[in-house]
Parts: C-alpha cells; sequence; structure tokens
C-alpha cells in the first residue's frame, strides 16, 4: 500500500474550503485517516451524511489531537480562538495551517497558542465560488487556481515543503510570499473588488422601491455580475476588512481617486481620457486569459453553451 | 409558403449586437430580404463569409431603402450620422429604430432626420457579451432577455407593436418605458457597474509593475471578474458616459456616498454595519436568480460542469 502524503490530516470547519480540501485529500487519497471538525452539529451530522471524513467531531481539540496537519478553515476573526484550543493538543512537529483571505491577522491571532515543538504555516488558496457550507464544496476547486503560502521568518523548511506539497496535490499552484505582501496583493485584487460590488448592490437596493424591481428585472446589463460577488459569505467578508484594513483602505483610497478622475471626464465631456482608459483595461483582461486564470468563453459560458448549434458559419 | 414578420429589414452595424440579430432573423426567417450594411469594408466581407445576410453593403442609405424596418446598430454617439444618411432614404411607413445602451440621447440625435412618413420607435436588448464584431454574434443572444422599448411620446401604437413583435421574434420579454426612465434605470444596471469596473482594473494597472502581474496572477479572486466587464468595447462604452452623463453623474454620486460609508466602518472597526450591508446584498442576488436572469450555478458556471462527475454524495 502506498504511504498517504498525510498520516492523520485534521480540517477544522466544514465550510466552502474546508469542505472542497477535505473532499480534493479523499479523492486523491492524500491522508491515511481525514478527521473534519465543525463547532455546528448541524454541519456535523451533514458532513457525516455526505461522508467525506474517516472522523467527524465538534471538538477542534480532538481534532488537532495526534493530527500532523491540521488546517483551521474559519472566518478570519476566529481563526485566533481555534488556535487557543487546537494549539495545546499539537503533538510534536504538527504543522499547523490555515485557509485565510488575510494573513497578517492570522498570524498574530495564531501564533501566541502554537507550542514552540509545533509550526505555523499560513496558507491562502484563491479560489471560491459565491456559496458556503458544506454542500458548496467539490473536489476540484483549487485545480489549476493558486495557493499562496506565507511563511513566517525563520519557518522550518520542512514544514513549509509539506504544506506546499498538500496544496501541490489538492491540485494548486503554489506561490510562497511575505503575509504582508500577500494582504497588500489581495487588497487590490480580492477585497476591494468585494467591497465594491457589495456596495453597488447596496446602492441599488437603496433606490425606490419600483426602481429597485426594475433594477433586478434588467440585470444582465452588467449589475448581475455584482451581485453574484456580494452573495459572498457575510461573516468571512466582514472579518476580512476588519483583519486586513490598512490595506483596504490605501487601496480604495487609489480606486476612489481613479473613479473621481473618470467622473470628471464624464461631467466634462471629455472622451479621450474614457476611450484610452477603456482600452487599456483589455490588455489587463488578456493577460489573465493567457496565464490560464479565466476561460475567454464569452458572458462566463452562460450562452456559450448553446452557442455551437446554433451557430451560422 | 408563410409570410415573414418583416419583408424588408436592414440592420445598420454587424457588430456583436447587429449580427446576432441578423442571426435570429435568418435562424427564424423573421426577414424576406434581410440586409446588412456596415461601413467598415472588412466587416462586409466577413459578414459575407458568415453568410447570415441575403445583401450586404457599406451604405446605410442603400441598405434603408425600401426596407420595412431599419435597426441601427452602432455606437450611440454615431446614431445621429446613421439617422442622417438613412432617414432620407426611408419609405412611406417605414420603422427606424436603433439598439443603443442611451435612449434620451438617440432620440434627440435621430428624431431631426425622420420623415413625417416614417416613424422612430428606440429600442434596448439589454444582452450582451465582452466581445465585439460578426463573429462575434450568435443568434440565442436575445433569449429570455429583456428589451426595452422606448416609444416617444404620440408615437404611432402600429409601428410600436411592430417594433415589439420584431423583438419578441427574436427571443427576447419586451418592456416599454420612457426613454429618460430608461436612462435612469440603465445607469445604476449597466452603466455604473462597468464604470467601476473599467476604473478598478485601471487602478491595478497603475499599480507598480511587478504588482501588477501579481493582480494578474491572482486574479481568481474576484478581480477576474471584472476584467470581462472592462474588456467590453471602449468606443461604445466612451459614447454610453458622454450621453447618459447626468443620469451616470447621479448614480455615482450615490454609490461614492455609500462606499464612503462603508470605508468609514472598515476605518473604524464598525463589524456590525459591514456584515449587516452584507447580508442585506444577498436578497437581492436571490431575486436575479428567481427570475430567470441568472443561473445559480457557482463560480459562472467555470466549475459547475466539472462538479457532478467529481462529487462525494
Amino acid at each position: 500500500m502506498i504511504q498517504p502524503l498525510v498520516p492523520r490530516l485534521a480540517i477544522i470547519g466544514a465550510g466552502l474550503i474546508g469542505s472542497s480540501l477535505a473532499r480534493a485529500a479523499r479523492e486523491k487519497h492524500l491522508a491515511g485517516t481525514l478527521v473534519v471538525a465543525d463547532a455546528d452539529p448541524a454541519v456535523c451530522e451533514r458532513v457525516r451524511q455526505l461522508g467525506f471524513a474517516d472522523v467527524v467531531t465538534q471538538d477542534a481539540g480532538e481534532a488537532a489531537e495526534g493530527s500532523d496537519i491540521v488546517v483551521v478553515a474559519v472566518p478570519v476573526g476566529a481563526s485566533g480562538k481555534v488556535a487557543e484550543v487546537v494549539g495545546p493538543r499539537l503533538k510534536p512537529g504538527a504543522i499547523l495551517s490555515d485557509v485565510g483571505s488575510v494573513k497578517g491577522f492570522v498570524v498574530e491571532a495564531m501564533a501566541p497558542h502554537v507550542p514552540a515543538h509545533a509550526h505555523l504555516i499560513p496558507a491562502h488558496p484563491v479560489a471560491g465560488t459565491e456559496f458556503s457550507g458544506p454542500d458548496a464544496g467539490f473536489a476540484t476547486l483549487f485545480e489549476n487556481r493558486w495557493c499562496i503560502v506565507t511563511p513566517p521568518e525563520g519557518a522550518d523548511p520542512q514544514a513549509v515543503a509539506r504544506i506546499v506539497g498538500l496544496w501541490r496535490a489538492a491540485g494548486a499552484n503554489v506561490e510562497t510570499m511575505s503575509a504582508q505582501h500577500h494582504d497588500l496583493v489581495l487588497a487590490i485584487t480580492s477585497h476591494v473588488p468585494h467591497l465594491i460590488a457589495y456596495n453597488i448592490v447596496g446602492t441599488a437596493a437603496h433606490l425606490e422601491e419600483t426602481l429597485t424591481s426594475e433594477v433586478i428585472k434588467f440585470s444582465a446589463g452588467g449589475f448581475r455580475d455584482f451581485t453574484r460577488i456580494a452573495s459572498s459569505d457575510p461573516t468571512m467578508w466582514r472579518d476580512v476588512f476588519l483583519t486586513n484594513r490598512d490595506a483596504v483602505l490605501e487601496m480604495l483610497g487609489r480606486f476612489t481617486e481613479d473613479l473621481t478622475a473618470l467622473q470628471r471626464a464624464i461631467r466634462y465631456g471629455d472622451g479621450d481620457v474614457l476611450f484610452e482608459h477603456f482600452a487599456r483595461t483589455r490588455a489587463i483582461r488578456r493577460s489573465i486569459i493567457e496565464q490560464g486564470q479565466e476561460t475567454a468563453a464569452p458572458d462566463f459560458g452562460r450562452r456559450a453553451a448553446e452557442k455551437p448549434k446554433h451557430e451560422d458559419s
């Protein structure tokens, strides 16, 4: 029998990310024993029904006991509390990791609870959907997506290699960087985009009631795509903004300055400024498609599937 | 033989919308003779190769001559100029229409060129992708999408009914409203969303070079979805902002006020304000899915297609 990558793997939190990692580990036989813990008894029951874990428990400490790798997959704001429970139960050489969208705060919150005989190696798989909970996960979520590992200074290289290996085995491409740099990059690629999506959907909701119903009706003009992002888990995103405040405010400041410039061009009818800006942003899209982080299918494939059978040529 | 809905239908401009309408008309046999005009000889040549028109010409006036319905499908800013060429060639009872994303301006620009013996009935199919040109179109683009018809005051009811009938036959659901109301609704459902998508992609492009390349790399965290919208046709969108200025500035003002409130909540760590806002926007998403303007497939179906075969349960 082939030795599994991780003899005992514990995943704390069975939401979208935790349950997807569990499914990937299950499907690819990455763990000798796969333990999933969730504080919510209803979630535990559902995980048992879905059957993607060997052991299911409400007790994070019990899950951590004897585990080689413990991955905390809870909203960032709860990571310190979980580490407090899990830390004392970590065996010598065990690795505590996470999947949080903010890394500086997570290190601050978790590090004090990690005993000297264990390792803290945070990670962030940059993948997801707008759905939450154990039913939302799927085994291929991380395939060809990036996972950013942020080893603290002086981290044990072997421990880093094991976390990198786990995510590669789950299908992800792995990059390492500092927690601080991660938080700056994610502020612009993820946190500010989510905030402005939440914001414009909120603006539409504040309109007079008849107008709001028309916004829903005619949402295919662009608004619809924002509502998808703006339906992501509220607890997770509240925590992101509270814990990555400085980088988000910095990037939000740049966003607002740029928007003011476009607004000014609209007010004064400066078509050249608008055209030049709009033409430039196309190049960035092209790069993303070239790097395989997106397909070129129009309209997110909503129509693409129907296209070939109706095409003229 | 069944009488076609429109004996002679002319479409001026063979971009995404014009070529999709032509393909729909062809597939559903809506026109006795289908004439497509485009000022660009290369586009005309391509339309001939694709073979979805009976007559292809560079001359919009020639296309209009003898046509029962003439649909102008060019960037909004060019609609007046096209009307100037087409207007004098319209036969008695002919209907001039368009597909522009802004309606007040279009009426102003086109109406002076429409002779008394013809009708101006503007329309706006709320559908599209981020691609442009005759190859981007497809016959099902309008299916189950809304088309908003904005008859000017005192418009001939029979002429309105013919334009409504044409879009219904092309697969769209039709709603009528005033041009002014249309421009306000679209400012929030389409124009402001496009502007802020263009803007955040621009903000990312202005970062230091190494950071910009990381933004592309890690775009799956949310940014990616904005780049799709921000790769839409620059000429079309420049014209939209220049011609729907007042409504866009009004909605942009509301957006900015709301964003400032969220920014303030982040700065002062007010988690309740953030959570409440984020939870509320989920409801709007639900309404859009319930009304059939979107599917609930996660991640725009990027992964959904792979999901079933890997699912645990």
